[in-house]
């Protein structure tokens, strides 16, 4: 069967549709159908404007499609159409699943490309104004999960971020009594700042600045969307205002 | 004396100009002045269509003008332009010294705001078709550099990428060998796979693949552009690559 089209795996970036990239934009202006993740933003979708759209997962657990079937999905598109789009929240080369597309995808014969996107620790930086890399204070950064595919090995997220300076994790909110004991377990000082960031770039986003051993208290927050949680001395100076905001509450009170 | 401008920390991203954001092109359009890196694509300066613009640094050593003098030059521009743009390659958030520039702008009571970029971990991986996480091969990145500023004290770089699935070394190519020997003296084997990305994106883009034993055989290859020495299982189909096609070389000499 002769082969037409290209798949192109693009990142939509964090949320806010202006942080896609130029190359996304101008892809998704040319494509003919779109599979996207359930928390890409409808202005991101609406730049395909010839595109079939097909919701194809949602990140924090309902109504995911199975990777092997998406997998399929695109090889099958991309027998019918010239420009296919596997559309991800954030980049597709971190959290992203892409090796499992890629795979099929060359298995199949099917060309396909790359889009890279600026991840959602870096667009949660930039809204904070933290840096994860500072001048004497933090030089290295680990991006880590807690979640464990399913009949999958125990991950050394733990030991990973605690031996870095800066440690996000991703995924890690519905588990944050977990992560803390996980970090303390591996040598990370219970006080150690530590900056939540849910739903970043997107209208609702929240940031929630407390020490390590305080994490689990995020659980009375009501968190919903997709969050970070940033450790590190480079967010002292988040904690710290976030201190001086509740002595001044209290001061009032 | 009456505040006028406002600072735009802008990540130019990897490179290639239509890997910037749709937001990093909106307030580039808007600028009065732009302070650049000197490796920021000629294209994506272009887009400040209004502003001067002033280079500032030069990633590799060479021209670069001493953080102090940036920062005070960012202060003293939001005194005379409405839209001052700081320009990064890459993020601003990541190996960017944002910090010392934030730090600086707050403490003069400039407004600012970080506009994040791709990273060129994330392109060079997008450019390879190397996710940095896999399903069961990888799921912790560590972002490491091993340079330390003058006067500084010595990083844990080594046992941070060392305890990660997936390291990727910024600003290491210049001491491949102390690269090398850091990571195995920090318990990474000699046979890790390691793909050597230089000028990311750019039209002389170029990857090398081999082990970690064989990581200083670099300094042969004449590396001038940026580079990222990406280290970890995640690399392994690039390195059988490259062997098959060394050993079908040999074959056919």
């Amino acid at each position: 069967m002769k082969q037409h089209g290209k798949v192109y795996l693009v990142g939509a970036g964090p949320g806010a549709p202006d942080l896609l990239t130029l190359r996304g934009a101008e892809v998704l202006g040319r494509a003919d159908i779109v599979f996207h993740d359930a928390l890409v933003h409808p202005d991101v979708l609406a730049r395909a404007v010839r595109a079939r759209k097909v919701a194809v997962g949602k990140r924090c657990g309902k109504f995911t499609t199975a990777q092997q079937f998406i997998n399929k999905r695109l090889v099958d598109a991309a027998r019918k159409h010239r420009v296919v789009v596997r559309l991800k929240g954030g980049d597709p080369m971190l959290f992203g699943r892409a090796q499992e597309e890629i795979a099929a995808l060359e298995a199949a014969g099917v060309p396909y490309e790359v889009v890279p996107g600026v991840t959602s620790a870096l667009a949660a930086a930039a809204e904070a104004g933290f840096s994860l890399t500072q001048r004497g204070v933090a030089r290295t950064v680990a991006f880590v999960t807690p979640r464990v595919g399913e009949g999958q090995a125990p991950s050394n997220w733990a030991s990973s971020a605690a031996s870095a300076d800066t440690a996000v994790i991703y995924m890690g909110a519905g588990q944050a009594e977990q992560v803390a004991a996980g970090l303390i377990a591996a040598g990370a000082p219970r006080g150690t700042p530590v900056l939540v960031a849910e739903n970043a770039t997107w209208p609702q986003a929240r940031r929630i600045a407390l020490t390590l051993e305080e994490l689990p208290r995020i659980a009375d927050y009501g968190i919903s969307g997709p969050t970070l949680i940033m450790v590190g001395r480079a967010f002292a100076a988040a904690l710290a205002a976030s201190e001086e905001k509740a002595l001044r509450k209290y001061a009032q009170s």
